[in-house]
């Protein structure tokens, strides 16, 4: 078995021995003589699986019992109009921090159900920053305050959650949701589509906390079912079919996770890699990061070369040493290495190698 | 590797060879070096898996050119509200048949959006057959009919399509879509969950006629963007991380669908899976279907025993002698047999050897 590194944004590197046991169980889970692809969502093997994954989020993150934690389906796209249609009036107003092409899309969403005011925005600076305490202005009666954790296009991190007093917190943490230790109790709700950190793609996880299904409740009668978050929460997860595999894999991933320590030291050895790599950048002269040092992203490390030309070329050597998905996105250029959980070391080693090799040759 | 005989009504018996397929190539695709649960969406390796199944998808079904076949999320469940949110104005009617518990939920989600005239309820028979084309009672402008082709939940199927004249025909084909021909050309728009005869959950085909996506192009501004047809015709289904493993999955479904025959060889083993079983129950007296001859499904085969006692009795036998799911949804009671196109002949032989067995011990 012949595997790269792979530096991709998402879908992402997974952990080997999460894909080795999922091989192993593929045609029949043990015990059970069924494929999980193929074992009904009303088993008790499958409530099984799914409890245990909710168990192992709720330990891993220290989720408190007032937070439910339910698995749907969309990404954090669909997230973006579940949001304001189950927390925002139409005469209402919700607060966008504008750090991103991603929370731009979020905030264009909420505009469709209500009010929305920008209460920071760091468009003008390309993105390559997050906005500062002092930037935010914030409504006073906000439905929620809107963020999002870690901006994948950009590169760029919060270092610290936002402080907005006593208003909602909603967080888009789909590319840094379990990289690092996080305080739920300061959120109202969180989202994150699974295939960063979290498992492959088609498994989106929401925690929510208990107070704000009031309102979902009350919309049961004009809110789509399937976009109603309590509808989901009093069906645990089983209003209808979920995407029972892709449960069933970010549960392994939830394991994986524990064994490996859990948030805090999953955090010691993303800072690490991701510091390997800035140094890297920062040392040399030849690349440049993107984001502000500040503001730096330890999932996604974005740096441009001298010329497009270079960059190009960039893409191409690489890809063909065996590290793959380097190429940026095409709306800040340059290079995206995304160093998720799963992503190892030595693979940060590879790409710091063939940095300078690159840069000797070429520079 | 032990396997039992799955009678689960979704998700579903799925071939082994697809299994086994997926199970080879599970922790690196083949000349790619990562597991299709890693790689990039936008990747060659993905595009090209997905153009690949949808052209599998268009041979199998023979989708004329002028429908646009999508790989979605949310299940049948979704399509429930988004068919309305694209197709129908709030002062507008769209017909429902009401054939069964799914065509009322599909109808209750449609009554958010606008009105909604029920053409044909069979309700008042406890949906034990289908709604017979001299029932049907069709609005002059309604803006589409939606029809159920077949009832999971009691064990009813269209022989044939109604005939709506010259409105357009919405089907939810969940569970008999592909275990037969269709004629695509007589509907608007076919939407099916694929967990039932076309792959893992996790992933839903959505077939629809080019001119139905003017509506939703003009909606934009205001419906929500993942909700939206034309967005995910336009992108081709790539709008957001799509759910890759389920259609990667469901691509080596088609193609074993498409080795095995094609729709018409598969409808015969299906009618004979099927025929076996329904000969059993009208032999025995001691069984008793619950749909009416006329309205029989191949897929899910519907049956009560004389009394409750006894079926409790026979979930737990069937059960523990690897007859597994059998046990029918609670509206209906007594026994579901789901015999999917993957669902092999020799477990009909086994259940009904079953069958005969408990009917000489037990009744």
């Amino acid at each position: 078995m012949h595997r790269i590194y792979n530096f991709s944004a998402g879908p992402a590197v997974l952990p080997v021995e999460v894909l080795e046991e999922i091989q192993r169980d593929l045609v029949a889970l043990p015990g059970v003589g069924m494929s999980i692809l193929e074992i009904s969502h009303r088993s008790k093997t499958f409530e099984s699986i799914l409890a245990q994954a909710e168990a192992d989020v709720r330990t891993l993150a220290g989720v408190p019992s007032n937070y439910r934690v339910l698995f749907l389906q969309g990404g954090a796209s669909l997230q973006f109009s579940m949001v304001p249609m189950n927390l925002l009036d139409p005469d209402g107003t919700a607060d966008y921090i504008d750090s991103g092409s991603w929370a731009d899309k979020a905030a264009k969403e909420a505009r469709k159900v209500g009010g929305v005011n920008i209460a920071a925005s760091t468009k003008a600076d390309g993105y390559a920053r997050i906005p500062a305490q002092a930037d935010l202005v914030l409504s006073p009666g906000a439905a929620y305050v809107h963020m999002t954790s870690n901006n994948t296009i950009e590169g760029t991190q919060y270092a610290q959650l936002p402080d907005v007093g006593d208003r909602r917190l909603v967080s888009d943490a789909s590319s840094d949701l379990f990289s690092r230790p996080i305080d739920v109790s300061r959120h109202a709700l969180i989202y994150a589509g699974a295939q960063k950190n979290l498992g492959p793609a088609g498994v989106t996880v929401v925690i929510i906390r208990d107070d704000l299904l009031g309102r979902s409740i009350a919309k049961k009668a004009s809110l789509p079912t399937m976009l109603n978050y309590a509808v989901h929460a009093e069906n645990r997860s089983l209003y209808n079919t979920p995407p029972s595999f892709a449960v069933y894999a970010l549960g392994l991933v939830m394991k994986w996770l524990i064994r490996t320590g859990g948030l805090a030291a999953l955090a010691d050895v993303n800072a690490r890699k991701a510091a390997r790599l800035y140094a890297e950048i920062d040392r040399s002269g030849f690349y440049r990061g993107v984001a502000q040092p500040g503001s730096r992203s330890a999932m996604n490390v974005t740096f441009r070369l001298p010329t497009e030309q270079l960059e190009t070329l960039f893409v191409k050597e690489s890809t063909a040493s065996g590290l793959d998905g380097l190429k940026g996105h095409r709306s800040v250029g340059g290079m995206r290495a995304s160093l998720y959980n799963a992503f190892p070391e030595a693979g940060v080693d590879a790409l710091v190698a063939f940095m300078r090799e690159f840069e000797r040759t070429r520079g």
